[in-house]
C-alpha cells in the first residue's frame, strides 16, 4: 500500500523563531506545494542556528527521509551557519563553489563584493546548485538534503521552480465535509467507520465562526472508491441526524 | 552561565499541518509567553497522530528539557490519542478520571453526554488537570509534560491562565537596531564582534519593505552591561557607515 509514497522531513533553523520574534512562515508553503506534488511531509523539526543541533537533525532526517527540506542560516551573516553544518553532517570539506562565486559576482558587479558576500559561496564539496532569481546567492543540495533560504519571499519563487525537478509521489485524493454538529454528537459514528476503513485517513477538525461552529471533516486516501464510499456513509449519517451535511 | 535557565521544547500534534490544510498558529504564541517568563523554547516539532511517533518524541523531550508542551489531540473524536499516547509514554493507565467527568457531565447537563464527549475524560493515571475555562474539556500534566488542545482560541486562554503557575526563569536583555545597510556589508564587522562576545547572541534578520530594505540586528542576553556594550559598538560602526542605525 506505500509503494510509491514519498516521505519528507522539513528543518526550519532560526533562532528568532524560538523566541518568538517571528512568525515562521515557510513550512506551510512547503506542506503545501509538497502534497500537491504527491510528496508527504511526515515531520518538521524547527532547531536554533547551533552547529552540533543542525547536524543531528540533518543526519537523522537524511536516513529517515525520501526528502530532506532545510530553510535559514545560508545568508552571509556570522549566525548563517547552515552550509558548514551540512558539510559537517556529510563529512565533506565546506569549499568556495567557482560557480556560485561566479555569479554572486557578477550580480554585485555595481556594488561591494564583500567578504561576508563571498561566504555565500563556501557550499560543502559537490553540492548542486539550486537557483535564486530573487536575491542570486543560491540555494544547493547534497544527495536527498535540499537547503533552501530562510526569508519566505525568497524561498517561495525558488521552491516553486525547484520542485518542478521532483519526481512526482502518488496523488491522495481527498473529500471535505462539514457539519453544524459538534464533534461530541458525530465523534463515536465518523470513529466506527475509521476503524472499519483503515485504507483511508479521516480528520476531524472543529470550526468556530462568529455565529456558529460546527464541524469539517477531511477524508483522504489513495484510493478514490473508497474515500467516495466513506464520504457516503458519513454524508447519509448526518444527514439522518439533520446536520446539514455540506461536500466541498 | 546556564544556571537559572529553564529549557523546553514543543510537541505540535496534527496531521491537518503537515498536509498543509491548516497553519499552526500555537507554537509562536507559546515561544513569545515562555520567553516573557524567562524560559527558553530549545525546540518544536510537528508530527501527526500517530501513536508510537507522539511516544517517540515524549520520551525523547521529556529527559531533554525542563518543560514540554503538547498541543492537539485531546478532543472527542477517534483521531485524538495525546491522552492514550502519553500515558503509555509514561508506561501508566488510562483511566477514567473522576474530576475531569464530574465537570465534563455539567457542562454538557442541558446536552447529550455522549461517549464521544465521555472520551475526554479518559486521562492517564495521576495526570493534574489543567482548567479550560473556554470548552470545560481539561488539558493536564504528567511530572514535566504539559498538554494543551490544539485549538489556538481555547489554547491561549488555557495557557494565559496556566503559565502563572510555572517558576519564572532568568530574563534575556534584549536590544534592537535597524540599519539600511544590507547584510552583505556589515556582516563581516558584526560576525568579529559576535566572536569576542561570546556571552551575548548577535541574530541578523535582513527585512524588505516596499521601498527600502536593511537589517535588524537582535541582540540578546543575560548581561545587561555585555549587550550594551555590544548594541554600543555596533552602532557606532554603522553610523560611520553612514548606515542610519536606530535603536528600538
Amino acid at each position: 500500500m506505500k509503494i510509491g509514497i514519498k516521505k519528507s522531513g522539513i528543518i526550519i533553523i532560526g533562532n528568532e523563531i524560538l523566541n518568538g520574534k517571528t512568525i515562521e512562515k515557510n513550512s506551510n508553503f512547503l506542506c503545501r506545494k509538497l502534497s500537491d506534488r504527491g510528496i508527504e511531509v511526515n515531520e518538521i523539526v524547527i532547531i536554533p542556528d547551533q552547529k552540533e543541533n543542525i547536524i543531528e537533525k540533518v543526519n537523522l532526517f537524511r536516513k529517515k527521509f525520501e526528502y530532506v527540506f532545510t530553510t535559514g542560516g545560508i545568508g552571509p551573516t556570522h549566525d548563517d551557519i547552515t552550509s558548514e553544518s551540512i558539510a559537517e553532517a556529510f563529512n565533506v570539506r565546506l569549499e568556495l563553489n567557482l560557480h556560485a562565486k561566479k555569479i554572486l559576482k557578477e550580480h554585485y558587479s555595481d556594488e561591494a563584493f564583500t567578504k561576508a558576500r563571498l561566504k555565500m559561496a563556501y557550499l560543502p564539496e559537490n553540492a548542486s546548485l539550486i537557483d535564486n532569481p530573487v536575491s542570486i546567492a543560491p540555494g544547493f543540495f547534497l544527495e536527498n538534503v535540499y537547503v533552501f533560504p530562510g526569508v519566505p519571499k525568497i524561498l517561495e519563487i525558488m521552491f516553486v521552480e525547484f520542485i518542478k525537478t521532483l519526481e512526482k509521489g502518488k496523488k491522495k485524493f481527498q473529500i471535505m465535509l462539514s457539519t453544524i454538529l459538534s464533534e461530541g454528537i458525530i465523534g463515536e459514528f465518523v470513529g466506527q467507520i475509521q476503524k472499519q476503513n483503515l485504507d483511508v485517513e479521516i480528520g476531524s477538525y472543529p470550526y468556530f465562526k462568529k455565529k456558529s461552529f460546527g464541524v469539517t471533516l477531511v477524508i483522504r486516501g489513495y484510493d478514490k472508491n473508497s474515500i467516495d464510499n466513506v464520504a457516503k456513509k458519513i454524508f447519509d449519517y448526518i444527514k439522518l441526524k439533520k446536520g446539514n451535511p455540506k461536500l466541498f
